[in-house]
């Protein structure tokens, strides 16, 4: 992975300003997996008050994103062409953590795939998984 | 569709609190197709300074959804099941708009569609198009 | 569309086999949007004796992929990076038929969706509908 | 898993018909995996001469759906609500083969997961991926 991706995934997650709105922070980053994570803040909920599918889809589709930052050369950004998500069990609990990982690095096309998780207490249960196609924008 | 289901989605509406901090309102609601828009707040932004994914989503899914409500049997709510969504241009301007319909509704799916729009200066982009299962829950 | 897509659309057809082994032609050929039809084989069925999903995807994805053709320019062909689908209703009666349509022409991606319905004794069940990403490959 | 389970499995497999039409055939049957395989025959190509994605389809689909009936009450059957399948390589090569795993078990939604695999001359290469939910149904 370039010497410099840290920094680059960092300096973008900053220039963005949704995941600071719903408690988002990166919590690791390696060749082709990054991993974020929020709280379940009081203004990101749904009607029976878990964490709105917006929250789990913006965790999935970032860490996805990130993860497929590694993989691409030094001046290009990635842009989000799909994502398909299921979502499997309530997001409640103390926090939500997302995995994104590339499946095959390509010069055109990324495909990447998320987990997400949900923490209460200690036991940490499995949310959702989404599958999508990320595309090097060069700006 | 049930008389009640235009307040039944207000106050479903009400009780989520995801789509206030996004600036959403709902615009229409018909038998199975709702109208949610949303304008481009400060906090919503991806990194190159339009609309974030997550917000495209939310509206997207939150207009399927609230469609897919109004074919349901009165005591039920709905869930997102799985949603996959297509962006298909920078989701800059003034506004986004989510048309929600159902396609083909169910005892127990409701197969959903969204079309997301982004107007600037009088003129409405297509930036996105999402495809999902919604399921009844009875709480 | 180009002058001789029609001619292009209907060698790319010949050059593969699947279709010819389902029983399937082209019905219809306009810009950015194909036809195909098929009639439910005896070697194409599910364990119901319905027509087999797979049967249902290849008139999906082809109509899709040759209405993409339309919009490409002529020295490329064209391959399916992702495809959706939901299956909405049994695949049964005389004849499936898909409409394949161009939702989001581009150089390096083309957006489609694409309709399956089922024909029996005169009445159209909208069967399946799948919405996906081809990109343009040159040859 | 249910004692009978491989029993009933490969008697589905013997009462649909497409699955023969590609050269299908079941490698194994544990609980929640399943994996099955087939040449890639003259009469199932695209237009390059590689297997038709809808090969690639009838695979990963199948295979996840016997994976889901792995985890299904015994008088259950599977059907697929829906599936969305990245296609990351060319099929090509002597042989493919999915693998197709349960995700997420329920009673009215089972989620799984299938992915594709070409092998040539002792090399496997990841050629697609799946993801999507099946819903069992009582005949």
């Amino acid at each position: 992975m370039p010497a410099d991706i840290d920094q680059r995934i960092r300096d973008s997650f900053a220039r963005q300003t949704m995941l600071g709105t719903i408690g988002g922070q990166i919590d690791s980053i390696a060749a082709r997996e990054v991993i974020l994570s929020a709280p379940i803040l009081p203004g990101c909920l749904q009607q029976h008050g878990y964490a709105h599918a917006a929250v789990t889809f913006a965790l999935a589709d970032s860490a996805a994103g990130y993860a497929a930052l590694t993989v691409m050369p030094p001046e290009a950004e990635v842009l989000t062409a799909e994502m398909k998500i299921n979502l499997i069990a309530p997001a409640t609990g103390d926090r939500l953590t997302a995995i994104g990982k590339v499946v095959k690095p390509g010069r055109r096309l990324v495909i990447v795939q998320a987990d997400v998780y949900a923490d209460a207490d200690g036991t940490r249960t499995h949310i959702a998984l989404a599958q999508g196609t990320m595309v090097p924008v060069t700006t």
